[in-house]
């Protein structure tokens, strides 16, 4: 399967998807400087929190090839400094967190070695974790697909796709993998809103790769769900909490709340590490409120009155009990997550 | 109360608060002409079912005034053909309907009179229409807003306002009555994709009234329920059939589910004219699909893939199990509906 490229060095360069653009452009930028690749990780260039940490990991590869000192200290101090800067492009984000950590492991571990030898191992470790990534998708689909049976309509919100990922995606990888199977998939996919990664970025993401896809409005799920026309509902995470409370972008406690009012499996798919098995459960996360110009505008177009009050808050919690799996490039989980957590990692 | 005027006649004219540009402009129009009248009601000038009644009712007695007839058959002829043009302005709306009949009963009835005498008759039959339609609003908030306590937070969605209606609206009605009583009450609206009628109209007209007021995105309704910071919902209704189902915009399937499964009271406001006994339940209602650019744009905006497919149902049932209560102008009704509505009428 040709995938789309969301993230990928190439020549010693970062190219990014500018999924700002997107549904309506296909544009590739190309980034020779670490500080660049951190600002389009800030300003949106890229998102998704599987494909920041590689464009992270990335970027501080970029910028180990080109400190300009041959001294080991100064090096080791230059590299250190821009896994900060990048470590302040996102906050909380698990992914961004792993992948800067990986990479201050492997410089500090390696400082016997010259600097030139030094900055080339991370640009290796960089690519060994886009690659591990990649691979995680491919096993989340083969796992995943033998949830999916050859007509199923299944309904998806958010992107847990290519886009978010530097391969398969999550959600979509199951997609992807029963498409490989000869399974005809449908995909209903809300539209998501404030951002509409929905409508944007899945549906775009789906008709690239040949899907037969139907976008609706979030409010719309629930009724679509009655008419008995959707037979799974299949979501990504952002974090997911030992006790197996999973954390998403605003929409997926709703869909969860009616999969189960309809009896309807609800299935997250996420790899291992998106799993924080220090945050015991979803219960008392914080909840960062976004921007209210998110609601109260589209794409800079104003939809509600001046000065009205608004709440966006950056993300939900999903409680387990309304998980049917959890599906992992290790394996199917089921509850008792708590103790089923263990057993896979 | 100083309510806004959504339709008004006012020295022979009738005079439209043109609802395309809110929230942005608060633009009034006056018409002279029952053709032009008939291009507001389609082009979208006017909505809200009771709104557009009586805008039709004014637009028939405007055309009445102006038939450049003393012949009393050609009169007649002719004001039923201005009620067939309204007839065409919206395919099954209930309240247009109903305003129609009145204003053709009315001219079938007096062919005894003058052709000035039965014009000014005409004129008379839709003030009085919208009087009653302005009263009925009157009599929704007087005994739906013993519902509401002080302090409360109550969540609506679509559009169940003085924009809706010449008059106090219906959920909206209940609001602005407490407001009344003194109870101070806070209104979280969701934003009701696609047409975000919540976030153009409900909150202005709640911002207008000074009222406190919240816009959220519709997705974000379940975790703001399961937040307990709601007490109430309160919808409006495009129909209502005899065993209680209610026709609403997209949308208050979900939030009916959500409120069931969260123990939120779930209200219905409408008035009676909103009730047809002649359904027997809305299992069975053809629902039309409305174009498929709304859900894929937004106000112009592309959002959606190009040639993506997309589903836009022009409106949904909630089941009556699924209602707490139905709130008319002569009463709240429960289940069950069926030998309930009767006693009412």
């Amino acid at each position: 399967m040709h995938l789309i490229k969301t993230v990928e060095w190439k020549n010693d360069k970062v190219v990014l998807l500018d999924q700002r653009e997107l549904p309506l452009h296909e544009i590739y930028k190309s980034y020779d400087d670490y500080l660049s690749v951190a600002q389009a990780i800030e300003s949106y260039v890229v998102r998704g929190a599987p494909a920041v940490g590689v464009t992270a990991a990335f970027g501080i590869a970029l910028g180990a090839l080109s400190t300009g000192t041959h001294d080991m200290h100064l090096f080791t101090q230059k590299v250190l400094s821009i896994c900060e800067r990048f470590l302040e492009t996102r906050a909380g984000n698990i992914n961004l967190l792993w992948a800067i950590n990986r990479m201050k492991h492997c410089l500090l571990k390696q400082q016997k070695k010259t600097v030139v030898e030094l900055a080339e191992l991370l640009k290796q470790e960089a690519l060994k974790l886009a690659e591990e990534e990649l691979h995680a998708g491919y096993q989340l689909g083969q796992y995943g697909h033998t949830l999916l049976e050859h007509g199923d309509t299944i309904l998806t919100q958010g992107n847990a796709g290519c886009l978010s990922t530097p391969g398969f995606g999550s959600a979509l990888a199951l997609v992807y993998t029963a498409q490989e199977h000869d399974k005809v998939i449908h995909v209903v996919v809300s539209e998501t809103r404030p951002q509409l990664q929905g409508a944007q970025l899945t549906a775009w993401e789906l008709q690239k790769h040949g899907m037969n896809v139907t976008v609706i409005t979030d409010n719309f799920a629930a009724n679509i769900m009655r008419s008995g026309k959707i037979n799974k509902v299949l979501v990504g995470a952002d974090r997911i909490a030992a006790n197996g409370d999973v954390v998403t972008n605003v929409g997926g406690y709703a869909l969860a709340v009616l999969a189960k009012y309809h009896r309807i499996p609800f299935y997250v798919v996420a790899p291992l590490s998106t799993v924080d098995l220090n945050l015991s459960s979803g219960t008392h996360l914080p909840i960062a409120e976004r921007a209210t110009r998110e609601v109260t505008h589209v794409k800079n177009i104003q939809i509600a009155p001046n000065h009205v009050n608004a709440s966006n808050p950056s993300c939900e919690v999903i409680s387990h009990e309304l998980i049917t799996a959890i599906v992992t490039e290790k394996g199917i989980v089921e509850a008792p997550y708590q103790s089923n957590f263990p057993k896979i990692f």
